[in-house]
């Protein structure tokens, strides 16, 4: 991949696939609480959207015995893009074929990341034709603006653990043509995180170091809203619904989304998010968090939950002696 | 141009360079009332920047003994895209070769659009390194949040009016890879409006027509704040400060922007403006806003201020029998 | 009475009675798009509160053939305290005598303004207790925040119509105790509109003039919200849901609450509010407006809409040459 | 007192005296970060308002050697008003007797808490008279929104420490006429924190206890905002001027306000808010926190800093084995 310009195969994030081991209890929260729209159902699988997202769906939630994700879906720039990715990929030793896709797209190619997440890239794709009851007053929204719960506009990003998040910033780019926007270099070398884009949002998935040593696991999804404001209101409404929140509303220091996490029923870590940055510069020179950095905690002081650094889906036990 | 792909040579809109002929007052209105910062002066301009701008400058503030827009830069991606463009603009003849570059940036090639607008291009350019008192707390922003006066974030987008608004449509697309996000076509088939992206702004400028005829004039600048409640608290210091505010607070239906206008000393029309929403579709289909749709007035119902059909920047007089 | 101290004998405004001609439709509207909840039903009459009122009801809904206000109630600060006002309304001549109150609270003794609104003042009330599903999380907090529709905090003002506004300055301290807080006063003496307070709101009524010249008709009730943010939401939700927005999101000169006004289903204008201040200073001196300052528009420009001045309820046909 | 009827003597909070050992970094601290006004200066102390206090100062910095609060004012609603309540307190033999007032207020009778607080009470008051450059656009704002720094819009409350706040709770209806709003009663019956009011807010002073065991500490002043979104703001104002923030931004359990902590120079604490609730009944029921539902945390689950507990101004060591 020549690197001295952008690759600009991969256009957005897609969806996520989820695991519950609670179904109606999880899909009862995306609903009903946390504000998503329910698109279809098929299998094990409830389709879910925020308002403002332009496809099918953006969540697809699937009943398991297990919880963490299923899979995760970004869509190419075009059918030409897909092929050049997949030519790419399958070089890299890391595919793992053509799969049918489901309700929300078309065939799609997926391959593993170095950590055992199942990744897939696809081009066509359902896009969502709201019903009669969910059309929006003005028509440059997917669906209208429905109030119910915290509602989120559209996905933001996703956040997996890798137990070698080095390996990670290695094949993002190759794999997906993503940036690398910024990233915790810890003082013995380790990379602790690092957030990748592949387009002008700030970041469309972060990778941080499991401080379990298990490999695969997924430690958490964000809806946007609009405003930080909105994000009060979220606590308010899960305060209410008696919804745990694990920690903020808060500004992260890394990328300056004003957040909050909490877990929907099945254990699945789950932010709201509003604000953060957009990166417009071609030339973009990744942010690099030294560990002294890091210790201010985030943007106004609050220190990290010690459950943030350990805590992933699905659970494992702390080994004796790890920290986060 | 294979329309087939999205063309992604120009990476955003960099700066707009205004004239002002109560240059004193004008300066002082952006830095103390709208909050930019000055990087520098030379001959007769002076370069201003929002906080979070990552490049030297967007704003170059040229005195003069006229109005209007002086000439608009975009960056592009690579000096390979940069020559891309300057072909394509050559073949359609409306180049005008390489200048210099200023402060703020290095070489770039200038064309006219179809209304007279003087664009240009350049890849070279002065990334901003803020002095020892403008050093912001957290590395990921371009400058400390020094909340003087309005604060705006960053260069959001501008606005020029044209006699025939189709042809810019053909143009933007040809010239810069611009993708069509919006439009209003009339009943009679007038193109009323067009809103263009490079990115994944859903615009970074809107072209609409002069309904006074005039070729070549200037209708407003925006800079982007975070919040929605940045722009209220905008029109209290607008308010306390003395300056028009000419319509707004409020929100637009086309972009969904929550808006506020008002002019510069010199008379030019300046917004402020937050949210809005982002298109990461790379197959986005234009909306296409009717008449009966646009006399509806904005997303809550506000008209359209009379004057903001008709005054631009040079100021001419309405034609006998014209209306916006 | 001794105009020396602040008169303390009324608590607060308690409820306003809004008659409907389409009760089902107005119902709905409150309760599911304007987010209020219904605490119980009795004859024609439906019972309404928002979230954090700690009495029973502040809205009675009554099925009707007209529309307008049935009776506004204040709650004194006492048994005593209700004993003196019914003393020194009956004085004035303007007493009806004691009713047996309704499900929402004691007996109360009502009273004609001289523009013949019917008031009430009560002492005990039916304080409410949330059933189980209704139960806040935080125990300072009257009710659970929904978070349905609109989710107003609590009941805040209410706006009537008189043919002579100067009579209402002088009723208004002589029978409630009533601090005038601001006025308008035109260039020809009359009063065009005042407000009112009795306790650190800064008003709990506003009387404005009726421009047809007709007794007795309502021209808004408001509830408040926290932020001013949930108040551009609010449009959001009324812009989905079809209902129309006579004027606003805006900052209001006079008082500086942030509004925005509509109408419900029977014709009853309708506003929320977030905002304004407080009058802490006992000896507060009532600001007086100019009919050149009223002439500005509200804070930022907004010019009032001219339905604004004319229209009130029940409806009436605007007089021939009559102007707002 | 007859405690059948509320008691309306003093009408509300007027200002605060704080004492700092380092009064040029405190000044520089309070005008150009906190966003206060110099009002005036003599002697050894400089006069500050908010933009929206209606009298002279509401915060009198003196230089001292020491730190903590110099004493507090409180305002009574007439002149008859201060003599009923100074006859009430002599009573209690908590008296100091009259002091001369300063460039705020006119005369003003000075008495001891039960921890050796300083309070005053006065009545004739030195209204704040805008000079021409501090004139506000809308004449019912005090002074212009001048958006310096933080800009927080009025004086809200104070905390103290006591050793004994049960007998804090027994004073201050006596000496103030002051209502109890909410309190925390730990498992074995102490009273760990007590908050009071004189008007509609739901306090204008709490009263906490002091973990060290010493008389007569300072916890922290308060001065509103009018939104939280302004509060976020402020975090983001006190990051880039390097000012720690001890905990926040959250919002309260007790009290519900939105919440932010740090320090000035001198060392005492200092809060701005917003939001919260207002008490209209005048039958309102103390809420009474638990030591079971005070260890939840804040309204959102944040643990409320250790420091929160123990440190007070002036600064004394913790004694050994107290813990807050």
């Amino acid at each position: 991949m020549d690197l001295s310009e952008p690759c600009f195969d991969v256009a957005h994030l897609g969806h996520v696939e989820l695991l519950t081991d609670k179904p109606e209890e999880s899909l009862d929260f995306f609903v009903n609480v946390y504000g998503l729209t329910e698109s279809g159902r098929e299998g094990d699988s409830v389709y879910l959207r925020a308002f403002d997202d332009y496809e099918f769906h953006t969540l697809k939630l699937t009943a398991s015995n297990t919880t963490g994700m299923g899979h995760v879906g970004y869509r190419t720039t075009s059918e030409a893009a897909l092929e050049r990715r997949v030519a790419a990929i399958e070089k890299m030793g890391l595919g793992l074929g053509w799969v049918e896709g489901d309700l929300g797209h078309g065939r799609a190619y997926r391959f593993n990341s170095p950590d055992g997440h199942v990744f897939e890239l696809y081009w066509e794709t359902n896009r969502y034709v709201p019903p009669e009851t969910e059309r929006p007053a003005l028509k440059n929204i997917a669906q209208r603006y429905h109030g119910r719960g915290v509602t989120p506009r559209r996905l933001d990003h996703f956040n997996l653990l890798a137990v070698d998040v080095a390996a990670i910033r290695e094949f993002m780019p190759a794999a997906l043509g993503s940036r690398i926007t910024e990233q915790i270099v810890l003082d013995d070398g380790t990379v602790a995180g690092c957030w990748f884009t592949v387009n002008n949002k700030s970041y469309d998935v972060a990778y941080t170091r499991d401080a379990t040593g298990t490999r695969g696991r997924f430690h958490h999804i964000t809806y946007a809203l609009d405003q930080r404001e909105h994000i009060l209101r979220a606590a308010d409404i899960f305060l209410e619904n008696g919804v745990y929140i694990e920690t903020g509303p808060h500004k992260h220091a890394i990328q300056q989304t004003f957040f909050l996490y909490t877990y929907e029923p099945g254990g699945n870590r789950i932010e709201v998010s509003a604000g953060g940055y957009l990166i417009f510069a071609p030339d973009w020179e990744p942010i690099v968090w030294t560990q002294a950095e890091r210790a201010k905690g985030q943007a106004w002081g609050l220190q990290t939950a010690e459950s943030f650094h350990i805590r992933g889906t699905p659970d494992v036990p702390m080994p004796a002696g790890a920290h986060g």
